[in-house]
């Protein structure tokens, strides 16, 4: 089977290229090639399996053409300009999230014309498909109401998937990510950065800001579970979805509060003091209109699983980044 | 106030336009000129308002552009390819109803660039961007489950729409019109047609093909109240709207058992004996996956209003396409 990811030079693609080496199958088959596409080059694991890496931006003519033309048998479309910057750069968010998914759905279309083609194609698509006024869980059938042009580009492209499966072009499955935390790394400056910041630098001894109030609620996923979602989607029978391709992801809706005392269980009272309340009005309203939480029934059934408690996510968190060892203490 | 038809020589279109003159005003304001957009150039009424007609593809490159530069004050975007067309020919179904749309969007936001303008845009949308399974009466913030590309094309448009509102670059308003009968003229071959054509060809003393059981139940507007929605739509209020800038209309949710009914009240039994039963398996599964009951009190809250009953439905047809005379008596 070869496999074309598509955003792997990012954390989740990074994390997944490591899991499907490490897994050498996928839905059964081994895994003959990998191709990891990013508009920056990405690091080539040593490997015994196949790998090669390819600096290509999918909003340019010709590039999901040259990708769709290899024929992979799955595909992991995971590129996009996040959320601040498509608010920031109007042109630049609907030309790569998008026109590019456009390109890829049309690339493959094309593909299947010259010879029967169908790929599994998994895309990430966000829980900004959804802002306020919610209801208390989001359920599946709930409207599309982005507040972001992120979020509507990510509504868009998934309307795009599931016409494109109903059409028999491709085998598609959209994937609604929690807000991934602990995110490893640096801290960054997306709106969402101080949920992983707020556990993993103090866990590293050092201070995290924390700009909203303990009674925030969020939902959430370690990136295990994140990988997971992505695997799963790889194998999973889709005739079970109908014409319903796109999932909301199950999670952990919880508060800033339990987050802190997941943290507190830890790290102890020494990673608790190095959180500095410092509240930010322009952060606190963009929190207030992502969603909470979700009725995730519909992708339980279909086996997908998340963690249940915060304690699960900072526990994957220190076994997957830390070695299993705090270095705080 | 300057205002741009997009899609003028459809039966709406045409009707909206003769509304418009015979009104010569519209939310308070004279009408002081009229353009008439279509694939083929629209019938141009003898007025004392001047009316420029245009034959132009929306979705070639400039057209769009040539559109926004003439500044109009208010825009009705009625082009689509229909339903049936979209499924059968994919490259011009989105071709037209999404890049045709898309297009027309940014140049309002190119125009906009050069000195500040936003122009109220009032687009239909369909109750298309629904589709099966749905519940008893489907409401504004159900989800978009689109079963043909058409609903999808619709679909992404409002996402569009609500998107290019919220920055600030257009004032858009999506408006989903219930299935509209009784549409004037010839029967066609849409699989929708014999709605419309159980009563008109009756009452014309011709015979009407049935294709369904009477128990099929449907979501209705008469073309008076399609042409009402559009003129309250363009001189409303946005504000309430809020983020969410696509409504569904209000609408008469009825079985053919009701339609006919109201058939034989004003045409009588000789009418009735005009409706030929000739079920049709294909009609009748494509039917059963069409919505059939709105909850639309977030549109009739707006003052938006539509008939409460098939003889309402069968009354405007004889009024305004008969001359309030049957031609079968």
């Amino acid at each position: 089977m070869h496999i074309l990811i598509i955003g792997a030079a990012g954390m989740v693609g990074r994390k997944l290229t490591q899991a499907l080496l490490a897994a050498g199958t996928i839905a059964g088959r081994d895994i003959s090639a990998l191709t990891l596409v990013d508009v920056v080059a990405a690091d080539v694991p040593v490997s015994d399996t196949p790998i090669s890496a390819l600096a290509a931006d999918l909003s340019l003519p010709g590039t999901a053409q040259t990708l769709a033309a290899t024929r992979p048998d799955l595909i992991f479309h995971l590129a996009a300009i996040v959320s601040g910057e498509a608010e920031a750069d109007f042109d630049k968010g609907y030309r790569i999230n998008l026109d590019g998914t456009r390109l890829l759905l049309e690339a493959i279309r094309q593909e299947g014309m010259k010879a029967p083609y169908c790929p599994r194609l998994v895309f990430t698509s966000s829980i900004a498909v959804f802002g306020a006024p919610l209801p208390p869980a989001i359920p599946d059938d709930m409207a599309h109401t982005p507040l972001t042009s992120y979020g509507t580009q990510k509504a868009i492209c998934e309307l795009l998937l599931a016409d494109y499966s109903r059409r028999g072009f491709v085998d598609g499955i959209g994937i609604r990510l929690p807000t991934v935390v602990v995110r490893p790394g640096k801290p960054n400056k997306a709106a969402s950065g101080f949920f992983s910041g707020i556990i993993r630098e103090p866990l590293n001894g050092m201070e995290a800001v924390l700009p909203v109030d303990d009674s925030v609620r969020h939902w959430f996923a370690s990136p295990r579970s994140a990988i997971g979602f992505l695997l799963h989607a790889a194998g999973l029978d889709t005739a079970p979805l109908g014409q319903r391709r796109n999932l909301s992801m199950p999670g952990l809706s919880a508060t800033i509060a339990e987050e802190i005392a997941a943290l507190e269980r830890f790290g102890g009272t020494k990673a608790l003091r190095l959180i500095r309340r410092e509240p930010d009005e322009t952060i606190a309203r963009i929190v207030a209109g992502w969603p909470q939480n979700f009725d995730t029934g519909r992708a339980i059934a279909l086996g997908f699983r998340a963690e249940t408690s915060f304690d699960d996510i900072v526990r994957a968190h220190i076994e997957d980044e830390l070695g299993g060892q705090i270095g705080n203490g």
